[in-house]
């Protein structure tokens, strides 16, 4: 991983690669079959202090394995199964790098084990959607993060080698989580029994094959000898039976062009200013412009220059920039320039082709996108402003903020519009569209705003409830330059409480799960003493000395 | 509150109260209607360095809270409306004492939060299953924990003096959450859209009637003239339309008795060992002696002194007692001593008698202090040996324990049992029964382990999945030893975040949201230097000195 600059002290991480720049990942695809092999590099780290060994990762190793994740879905539509596995003797994968944890600031740990999530929900969103079949074929003991992973995937086989296990140390050996969704996954996604999962949580050298399968931690086990061709005969019936795949050629995804500037980075169709004593951040969000494309053809053609897939992988780049690299900035403006209809038409588009494979791909890459402004900890507030085109898709944007300001002017009218993609097509983590998460309390409005014909200017946009402020143009400024000033004043760290409470109401998921109830309590276990404190388990690791703990409950 | 015993450092905190030694409430029934009125005293406070100003509680305080809604439930049974008012001018409650949370440990302030949230569960377990109404007579500004002590209840009135106000400044003053289920309550119970929500919870002055109202805040508001008049028409209303009242008299919960030893707590049916020095405890509770009445009239002639009544008030003290005195403790081991055949009569009385007022406050009684437990942040083993009787409700005792250790022995057999109250009278916060919880992958198994004619023997019990291990006598004793010695050597704090995540799989609700999401926020931020550190904004709350933020978010 190249630094993306070093003007400030801090490295800047950078998101973006592809295959042959992979140091830790292979990627192979043979027709309908992907295999994905782990083969991290030791002494390619992202940070000083540790080495990657026994395929244990850090965040460079994540962004690739997220990166291959993405390409699947549009470089190689026709892939039906994916076997991820291991080219390290004995070993699929130890976690994540203790060292690199046990160094690393609380912010970043944080932001560590909420990027390596999504990268396990965009395998389970491929599943489930796109119909890929993901294998993790354990080749060798899956640890931690290791095991994490394989949960992540549809099935889970192991090698029965008399050594090769399947573990959850962290709890044991580390005084923290497993922090990848594993507690979560363990008795919500593989519904294993609370006291079995209570054991296997506690048990720092794992479970074999016999009683790792007796408990549904794996699918199945096989001799080394017959491991592999085991492992291909049920990819074998995978690609025979699934009728999802295509013949289709993919898109290429190029590098996401941007510019990087002092204060911010411009790229085609987003432009983030860093206004970084106020510790706030401007994003705005460029419609298309002018014609788009209406058929599936002519969006292939396009490809990643097509205006949703490039302007999503711009606003993707720009929120983990936000996230990992200008962890001050508490609060993002968003705003959007263009034209509605031209946003409009492209919702349409959309809609009316979305059986077609890479239509699919790019409206479900936008939803992740969505949930993953939502799930990001700073504030987002919406500005509503004249040459705006919060419609549609971009109108997500406006819904996804915990607060809109709308101009309220009658000599310069403002519009806000819904259209085909805000009726579904966007789900957030807890299967709610927004508007549904909006008007919990009265759930036919969503249908009269739904049904609303044309857009909506200020006063409508207040009266259905879709905006939260409409000041005029006599106090915009001061209302939004206020706003702005006590939002940045607040504890960062209640305001991320807060906004993971009341972004998420409603039902909850496996995800909402992961996100909201196992990332608190792991984050508030990452600032213990007993796990980061001079004698705390996480610190203590690998060395001589031993961890001891103030045994208060809590 | 007197100190229970003072043998240790830490002075114990004593749960029971009655109406006779308030010194923060007056609970005054007339016929119907029950009034609730709190006049906290400044200077009776449970710790010391803080006074308990504009009607601000500590926990000493919601003890009586607590005690005041369990007596109403059991002394009152005709009630049908409970106001919640204030008898000082201008403030219906400043929410928990600030300076108290400022000086409090972490682990108190934790368990704090966490018995408010119990009282206030309590008030909608009564309002949901009782049928009485709860009407919050806000004669004054109720703030943070005030407003949530109001949201609690199923109506909210505010009096409209151009003064009095709703508020949740816990966010901008203290850089804390509103911790006792506020925000939760707020977008999930109330459904207060989610912007709103926003704002009202940055807003440290709050709303008032108009506003407050509008944005569901609240259901009406009064001008100060008609306040009173205007709460008592409502009152009316519901006592002439709730027919769910009734003409009984109730039963006197008189104070549980109870031995203080050096080692633990001695009950009639509850016994609890601390072994200190190895930080686990040996809970034990026993079944009935004999016969148990079967009609309603023997039962509310018995009154507290019936056995399930008595038995699990004394289990709900050891929990309270546990939690709060003995943070040390690490690990319970849950035993049970009586007959099987006794606690399984007592169940079908129960269920037989459902529809008798006495009848069913116990089983929702019983159904609470199983999930204190479940909500209790310390390991549970249950350990069945003969003489014990896992039956019935008993049996929940083994199914919310993190494990179950069962004798395997051909020459002593062990039995458990299902009964008539494990197929839905006690469920768990999540709304699943403890059968449910533990069969979500093969739910066919709860039908089938409820059918099951007779007990389950050792060999029966691990083949139907009720039991995690069953050691046979010779191992019997290093087994139960070792998993005690494993278990009390971890971190509690991983401890802590696991069980919050294994104990709840499957659907989620409000309740569940607010102990295992808000909390966990909480406690995050409860231990974060932006709050108690020494530039932190509860620590530097009231003082001439002013809070300093690390602004990186995470």
């Amino acid at each position: 991983m190249e630094a993306l600059s070093k003007s400030k002290e801090e490295r800047m991480i950078n998101f973006q690669t592809s295959p042959d720049q992979y140091k830790h990942w292979k990627l192979n695809v043979a027709g309908p079959v992907a295999t994905l092999t782990m083969d991290v590099s030791e002494d390619v780290t992202l940070g000083e202090g540790y080495k990657l060994k026994l395929n244990s990762y850090d965040l460079g190793v994540d962004i690739e394995l997220a990166d291959a994740i993405q390409r699947l879905r549009f470089e190689h539509p026709q892939v039906k199964a994916v076997v991820i596995t291991s080219l390290k003797p004995r070993i699929f994968c130890a976690g994540a790098n203790i060292y690199m944890l046990g160094t690393s600031s609380h912010a970043f740990k944080v932001n560590f084990c909420k990027f390596t999530n999504e990268t396990r929900c965009a395998i389970e969103d491929d599943s489930r959607h796109s119909g890929r079949r993901y294998l993790a074929a354990l080749n060798g003991t899956a640890s931690g993060g290791g095991y994490e992973l394989a949960i992540a995937c549809d099935e889970i086989y192991l090698v029965d080698d008399g050594n090769s296990a399947v573990s959850l140390p962290e709890v044991p050996l580390l005084g923290v989580l497993p922090g990848t969704g594993g507690l979560t996954r363990l008795v919500d996604k593989r519904k294993v029994r609370r006291d079995r999962a209570d054991v296997f949580s506690t048990l720092a050298e794992g479970l074999k094959g016999k009683r790792a399968k007796e408990w549904g931690l794996i699918d199945d086990y096989f001799p080394t000898s017959k491991f592999q061709e085991s492992v291909d005969a049920r990819v074998g019936e995978i690609v025979g039976k699934n009728g999802v795949g295509h013949a289709s050629d993919g898109i290429k995804l190029n590098a996401v062009q941007l510019e990087v500037k002092p204060a911010g980075l411009e790229y085609k169709y987003v432009n983030l200013v860093l206004n970084r004593e106020q510790r706030y951040a401007d994003l705005t969000v460029r419609g298309p412009e002018g014609d788009s494309p209406t058929t599936p053809e002519e969006i292939q053609t396009l490809g990643d220059t097509y205006w949703p897939l490039q302007a999503y992988r711009e606003l993707d780049h720009a929120l983990l920039h936000l996230r990992v690299n200008e962890s001050e900035i508490g609060l993002v403006c968003v705003r959007t320039e263009g034209n509605s209809d031209d946003v409009l038409a492209v919702d349409k588009t959309l809609e009316v082709n979305k059986e077609h494979w890479l239509v699919r791909e790019i409206v479900l890459y936008m939803a992740r996108v969505l949930r993953r402004l939502d799930l990001t900890a700073k504030s987002f507030f919406a500005i509503v402003e004249p040459g705006s085109c919060f419609a549609g898709n971009l109108l997500e944007l406006l819904l996804a903020s915990d607060r809109s300001y709308m101009l309220n002017n009658e000599d310069e009218q403002v519009r806000i519009a819904v259209g085909k993609l805000n009726s579904g097509a966007l789900p957030m983590s807890n299967g709610l569209t927004r508007l549904q998460s909006r008007f919990l309390a009265t759930p036919e409005k969503v249908g009269e705003v739904l049904a609303h014909s044309g857009a909506f200017d200020t006063e409508a946009a207040a009266e259905a409830g879709l905006i939260t402020f409409a000041p005029d143009d006599l106090d915009w400024e001061d209302e939004v330059r206020v706003a702005i000033e006590e939002r940045t004043s607040l504890s960062p760290d209640a305001l991320t409480g807060m906004e993971a409470s009341l972004r998420f109401a409603g039902p909850e998921t496996m995800e909402t799960k992961i996100y909201g109830r196992l990332t608190a309590w792991q984050n508030w276990i990452f600032q213990r003493p007993n796990a980061v404190g001079p004698e705390g388990a996480l610190t203590n690791y690998g060395k001589p000395t031993q961890a001891h703990f103030d045994f208060k409950r809590t």
